[in-house]
């Protein structure tokens, strides 16, 4: 904590120097978090007002993170702070943050653990995207906590500001010290580590805050300018389980009889009928994330599994080009935003995968975007596990063949040629390149939280009865354990 | 109500027929709302399930409607159904709708008819921007409810689907009788009628449901086909205020001394920050639309206004061209979906009068579509004041000389380039267009419940100062009343 004292010129000098930073930070894309972090009455609000002061606010988002809505309680615990993250060359200011959210609000401290490391992941992977986070916590002690909730409290206007929160957490002022410390601790890292600043004179805090801000972003470009954007990959903590080559998994023996097609395929969706209500009633969110080729039977095999569910309770959600809103974000925000309610359902078709599919092989990202991919990747299912969420995702495997049987009746039937596209061609002269991409994803990412399932789609039925079973099966895992 | 039965096969028979439709429904790029209401247990729920079981997945939407949250009771009325609109060629329906929502919901006779009122000219505009809206109403008599609701019950998977609410509307069934009916009838428009089906036999209703529908999309794509898309404009039923012409508006004169603007700056932005305080303690939604020339000074103005602001009770939303998802829907749905909450202020830097501006003079949208724009504008705006908020609406104003001299400055000043652009030099080109536009929309939208205010802004601290003295006298006003 420096003692500097800043004359109201020299803010004012502090606060045209952050103005003339956002052009800066527009030109260089470089998309800004500000965390800031504290006590009730530490002065948070303020110093954020004081911060923005000269701002051009169509490029800045506050929000105020205090309050938790329904919404976001039926979410996982990153939810909403992804869902609020700027775009290039934006900035978004949280007022208050996840260190109060995980010592008030977590149910155990195995959930606090895990929040501790789902968000230290979440702040190294949204930095290595391109994303500067800055994080200030405001350190107020007890009696100067006490005197400002006292001052707010007797006038009129400002009483409404003192929450019974706040004045439980200066009479346990002690506890929350030591519990917010060590979160702090735990989240102090060599990517984004805590400015800690004593806000016993507001004046100079507001002065330092901008400071650190600038010189934050002054660094971030320099270092980037200097290193480049690459980042080291991450070592693989989770487990991996065995995976098949695509080129080993036999096609031809796999068919059903279309009696029992029909037979099982009833049976199967009542059963999938029934387990949706008792995930409904658990408030337990299931994800099932389709990939596969071109006219392997997707749409056909999630209609299978849609149609056996309480068509108020799923949403199917058709993955196309991210919109201009969503690439000018980290990747997975577009994901982030379309999680399910929990003890709802999202089928996912298409998914973040296609980061190391089609990004990687059209050259949409750079070759180190999608090596980090498959490390994020698996950390954002791991997210969506532990938060209690199930994760069942689905390769739907042809041979080239059959795609080009199916390629062939599509151009040639009339209803079903708007199904079929140049692209659809092109994507079959990669063949080849796909394939190479495709065993390496499903190798990277088949951890045992959230693995691949193969469905063998030669005879679409044969998958459409294998995609229920799974589900089935990855539920009823669930509800015993 | 007919009295035909359906079998099984005719059902099945149906069903796909509801699927080859949704193939010319995406042809023919035709959005389509469906809505279900009835009382609790009259069978909408597995109606819709019955409706979808053959329908892509990928192409439509199902949402309850029945619980509202948090965040769409601070909003308006219409707000958690526009949100929901669906894109063209898709489907969205809705089990449960507003007719429980304005019977149990409303405050008072005048708000019941309020919201009526809205949702008949929402409808209406709906379907003139090439929305289709099928309403359907399952009518159910007291004893087959109360006996379904019993069966319900005694189930254990069941039985938690079973609301007080419903049980209460069985007590009181004479009387919600009545004033579902009463609702159904003040919206039964010629746009969107409702048909009103007999629930006693589900399994007959499933069928007469999925014949209404496509007998209804049949109908629209002949319509269409033979008559066009052009609708007939509205006669404008509310109050407009006298306009004054842009070339009536006299400039050189609007100036203030640079001691006299900081002073006033100063005062009046300490006013505003504790009218905002009141404003959030009220729950007041307060809407700020900026329109204005190219180089005008909506920027610093903004800022000004913003900075008088607690940050974390306001967003300033820049509004650049919509993205795939909103081009694909009405055109106010993407302002639909950025509307503050209650308490909350929302800055619109150019705002939905781009509709009969930019869109009319490039050809974006159709002669008919702007000439309509007008009315829906006004019709929008006064939802949102019927509901609570306050709604300021400024052009800000400068010459064409005084525009030269800024262009050129930025186009000299290096730290200024990023704010020129080849678009700006065109627009400017089409100036004497833009101003027949803009004079036609003022004198059109000038309503009294949402006035233009003309900002003087051939010297940006005139028009600064003016800005914030409008914010603070609409607010008074708004307070007073």
């Amino acid at each position: 904590m420096k003692e500097k004292k800043y004359t109201k010129e020299e803010r004012d000098a502090l606060r045209s120097k952050l103005a003339d930073k956002q052009v800066v930070v527009k030109e260089k894309k470089l998309p800004v978090i500000v965390m800031l972090e504290g006590f009730g009455a530490a002065g948070k609000g303020s110093a954020i007002s004081s911060t923005i002061r000269f701002m051009d606010p169509r490029f800045f988002k506050v929000y105020n993170m205090d309050k938790i809505t329904e919404e976001e309680e039926r979410r996982p615990f990153l939810y909403r702070y992804a869902v609020k993250m700027p775009a290039q060359g934006q900035f978004t200011f949280f007022d208050g943050g996840y260190i109060d959210e995980i010592v008030k609000r977590s149910q155990n401290k195995k959930q606090m653990k895990q929040r501790i490391e789902s968000m230290n992941n979440f702040e190294r992977s949204m930095t290595d995207n391109g994303y500067l986070i800055v994080k200030i916590y405001l350190h107020v002690d007890k009696k100067t906590q006490k005197n400002r909730l006292k001052e707010l409290l007797e006038h009129k206007n400002t009483a409404w500001r003192v929450t019974k929160e706040d004045l439980e957490q200066n009479e346990n002022f002690e506890y929350y010290e030591e519990a917010y410390g060590k979160v702090r601790e735990q989240t102090n890292t060599k990517c984004c580590p805590w400015h800690v600043l004593e806000s016993a004179h507001l004046s100079d805090v507001e002065g330092e805050i901008i400071s650190i801000i600038t010189n934050a972003i002054d660094a971030r470009i320099a270092a980037d300018e200097k290193n480049g954007k690459d980042r080291p990959l991450q070592q693989n903590p989770y487990t991996l389980l065995p995976a098949t080559k695509l080129s080993k998994v036999s096609l031809q023996d796999k068919t059903i009889a279309d009696d029992a097609y029909q037979e099982e395929l009833k049976s199967l969706q009542k059963k999938l009928g029934k387990l949706h209500n008792k995930l409904y009633r658990k408030r337990i969110p299931l994800i099932v994330a389709y990939e596969g080729w071109d006219a392997a039977g997707k749409g056909g095999n999630i209609k299978r599994v849609a149609s056996a569910l309480d068509a108020r309770g799923y949403e199917v959600l058709p993955i196309a080009s991210p919109s201009p809103e969503e690439k000018a974000r980290h990747f997975l925000y577009r994901f982030y935003t379309r999680l399910p309610k929990s003890g709802h359902i999202a089928i996912f078709d298409r998914t973040w995968y296609g980061r190391v599919m089609v990004e990687r092989l059209e050259g949409f990202c750079s070759e180190n975007d999608w090596q980090r991919a498959f490390h994020e990747m698996n950390e954002f299912e791991h997210d969506l596990t532990a938060d209690g969420a199930i994760v069942v995702k689905f390769w739907v495997h042809i041979d080239k063949d059959t795609q080009l049987a199916r390629f062939n009746d599509r151009q040639n039937t009339p209803e079903k040629q708007w199904k079929i596209t140049e692209e659809d061609w092109r994507n079959r002269e990669k063949w080849d390149q796909y394939e190479v991409a495709i065993d390496e994803m499903i190798a990277k990412t088949n951890t045992d939280f959230a693995p691949w399932t193969i469905l063998e789609s030669n005879d679409k039925h044969y998958a459409r009865i294998k995609a229920l079973k799974t589900i089935i099966a990855a539920i009823e895992k669930r509800l015993e354990a």
